[in-house]
């Protein structure tokens, strides 16, 4: 009845799940990085024209979802559910920017793990035969994150150098069955990680364990190495929580080489555009992985990929109250297309 | 490849999915009602020994979760996923109750429609092969709602005859596949529905139309009528909820009888407890069902039962902004054991 599971934290798909397209928009910051020229649309104006940040988010996500569909080349009513989530309290980004679709929704809270938790359970009601086509994503926004989780921009506080940056835009995909696209062949699902961190400010370290965690069942469960992988991808753990990944993996007996890297270090360029640790919030996994990964996989570049998207589960309450920073991660498998893919 | 799809909103389950236990923890509030007797605990502290209402919701949560892995027979670690969710700000009340439980976990934000996402997703998990058992639940606390939400307790406002009263506890049920037990066999998932209502204070009115949408849905999905059901609940519409879904509905065609009541109207006695609309919260729900409905389910006298919990998805700073409430509901179709039920 479970042959599906093969591992104390890991599914395998029956037939892989194909990611039919994926769609990326996102605020100048992240076009004037280092994989600007990879995304689909970048908004030169942070607000996209709305009265609010957090209308300005639910706008990102509502733009971006019906790309991604219509890269699929599908309309909205083909899809049979929606799985997305972002920051906000009550995740009212994704509320009022998927309402208008009218499509069966499931709203999901994974922090910047999110795209991972998306990606996964959209799979699985494909492949178990609940759906055809899910649609699933995760947004976040600079200006809306930090008025939230730290201080509001005008006071014009000083970050310190352990803080990251939130990225702000969206990332979807949309999932199906068939055709020659990239393949979603294992889920490995993540537990909460708790260490002790408790410096909102040093995001990386609170995620790191989780991150581990999710890479050595990954393993464990696969039977698989590192060096199986063309690229290995963690969310937003930057410079500080890759580092320390690396230190942990390795002892566990891992060598995690160059082929491991974070979508946090990738999107900015810490040098020029002051970011300090490293990019982060739930569209810095989902927007590097639908404009710079996706094409990668889609032309056979990357063989396979273990995406591990990474969210740090704390509220400005839990952390005025003193409570630590615990984390968690989703990890997904990705399979490409051409030579060096498996499943095609 | 779809044949579990039976319409635009519902899939069925291959052969049921089993509900093996089900636990609630409650309040004193709730230990007062009508209901009171039902509950499995009734905490007279609403602290629980706890130095905030945030951390007292996570002891409801990891204390009643134990105990519906102990009604089920099982261990934690027999579990192999965790759903669940609650209202508070970046769902950390459903973070610090289960991070030590070491499942891997989906966190759902559906608001108090949480008990219909995560028993429908726990449920398709196992249906379709990638778990042999899933843990699922919501939870919510009145001190840690009215404080996020309308205003501090302290000040001692005064609540309009809408408003409703936010269920304090968790209610939790263990999924699996076998047994004699009550069996989920049909999900109706919502749509957001949005009909502009922004009174805070009448979250029934808001929630009503997304309560008549899943209701339509699974009507038109299935070919039933409501008289094929022994009990329709909706999860915390209360009594001015409820007469809107008995109106629309009757505009649709459709005669909602004594068989069709609300889990907010059943929880209180309005009229001893200053309760106004009745019951809400994500909890509200759940307890209920937990409490009140599964043994009827299990002792046969329920036979079919449409299970929806309702959820507005609003926070206090898209209401602040001006912003509508829209709602959401997920529908559950759950047979009962002996004789009246179908699926044993």
């Amino acid at each position: 009845m479970n042959a599906k599971r093969i591992g104390k934290q890991t599914v395998r798909l029956n037939e892989g799940v194909r990611i039919l397209s994926a769609a990326s928009t996102v605020s100048k910051k992240e076009g004037e990085g280092p994989l600007g020229k990879y995304f689909d649309k970048i908004v030169e104006d942070s607000t996209f024209g709305e009265k609010s940040w957090e209308l300005a988010e639910s706008h990102f996500i509502q733009e971006n979802m019906q790309l991604a569909v219509k890269k699929a080349g599908l309309k909205m009513n083909d899809i049979d559910y929606l799985l997305c989530g972002d920051l906000l309290n009550q995740c009212t980004a994704s509320t009022f920017g998927i309402m208008n679709f009218q499509i069966p929704f499931f709203g999901l809270f994974g922090a910047c793990s999110t795209m991972g938790e998306s990606m996964s359970l959209g799979a699985m009601l494909i492949d178990g035969g609940y759906a055809n086509h899910t649609l699933v994503g995760a947004s976040s926004h600079f200006c809306g994150a930090e008025k939230q989780f730290r201080a509001p921009l005008a006071l014009g506080n000083q970050r310190p150098p352990t803080a990251s940056w939130t990225v702000t835009g969206d990332g979807s995909v949309v999932l199906g069955r068939k055709g020659n696209f990239p393949c979603i062949t294992e889920i490995t699902t993540g537990k909460i990680m708790d260490m002790g961190i408790t410096d909102a400010n040093n995001m990386g370290a609170a995620m790191a364990p989780a991150a581990v965690d999710v890479l050595l069942n990954h393993f464990q469960d696969t039977g698989r190495t590192p060096q199986d992988y063309d690229v290995i991808a963690t969310g937003d753990l930057g410079e500080i929580g890759r580092s320390l990944v690396v230190d942990l993996m390795k002892k566990e007996g891992y060598t995690l080489d160059g082929r491991y890297t974070d979508c946090g270090i990738e999107i900015f360029d810490k040098n020029k555009q002051d970011t300090h640790n490293g990019g982060s919030g739930c569209a810095c996994s989902a927007v590097t992985f639908c404009g710079y990964y996706y094409p990668k996989l889609m032309s056979g570049a990357i063989g396979r990929m273990l995406f591990i998207p990474t969210g740090a589960l704390l509220s400005p309450t839990s952390s005025q109250q003193g409570q630590s920073i615990p984390g968690i991660a989703h990890g997904v498998c990705i399979e490409g297309c051409g030579e060096k893919g498996v499943k095609q």
